[in-house]
């Protein structure tokens, strides 16, 4: 299964770490990229590419300030256009549909998204119908896409591991591996 | 179970987004409340208990500069303290013995955290051993936590609910509800 996100309506002002927390808990869970819109932001794809190039993994990160061309583009090579909403159908009614996929464009707006999207997207997701948190709702969506496989996916590639430990750090520094892949 | 979240270290100038972000997350997701620790900050706590006032639900919110003392009284009231970190135990390591426990504590930085965090804690929980977001971590945790079942909780009080749909927005307005309780 192919994951990526769309985060639409960026604000560099208010929106600069939402955004980077988007991104690498996106990252971090499975998808394959993020395609940002709203406001170009330089400093945040600078911040989420350092840490790609540290923790490795492939993972995509662009900028288009055109999203509806986006979802035109994604739905012509066969993506479900999954909308992240507190309006949308429950979570747990939605996900056995979608897993059945092969590729899912996951959209996650910030502030109030344009109307036309709730039509546009072939489905409109609520992780929950409170208010709360583009991060959480996308990360508790891709969890509960992959099944909590997302939590042991390689990174090939990174120039640091960390070892899981009960009390304290472990972190491998792997430069030489990385620099022979 | 009973699951309170302590928010370590936020900073005013940094950290708004992200702590509004936590701590709203924390409440959609069946957590019962929030203590902020870090700089004071007016601003967050007013826009999460406005959010608590309009969409419902026992949720408190208190700010506590002093988190060693927070830890220490939460683990004299029977609370198991779990710190979430991309350096702990794997998720679904932990997740069994967590289960078992009446009260937990979850405690997320801002930043980087004291190092004596890591042994004051019961537990050190890793959601991926990856660099992403605390609010899409505590947001996995919950779910994982509550199975799901989180996504169905009810908010008893609430001035709104949503209606969840496939298209479009249905909310209901239940001001002369909310009035009679």
């Amino acid at each position: 299964m192919t994951v990526f996100v769309l985060r639409l309506g960026h604000r560099k002002k208010r929106d600069k770490r939402v955004t980077t927390h988007v991104c690498l808990a996106a990252r971090a869970l499975g998808a394959g990229g993020v395609i940002l819109s709203g406001e170009k932001d330089e400093s945040v794809m600078e911040s989420v590419k350092r840490t790609v190039k540290k923790w490795g993994g492939n993972f995509s990160l662009e900028y288009d300030g055109n999203w509806r061309a986006v979802i035109k583009d994604a739905k012509r090579k066969g993506f479900a256009i999954v909308h992240l909403t507190m309006y949308g159908e429950g979570l747990l009614d939605a996900i056995p549909q979608l897993k059945a996929k092969r590729k899912l464009l996951v959209v996650v707006g910030a502030g109030k998204v344009p109307g036309e999207l709730y039509s546009i997207a072939d489905f409109n997701v609520s992780v929950t119908n409170q208010p709360h948190s583009e991060v959480a709702a996308l990360a508790v969506f891709l969890h509960a896409l992959f099944d909590g496989r997302e939590l042991n996916k390689r990174f090939p590639g990174a120039l640091v591991r960390i070892v899981p430990q009960k009390k304290g750090k472990v972190v491998l520094r792997l430069r030489k591996r990385a620099e022979e892949n």
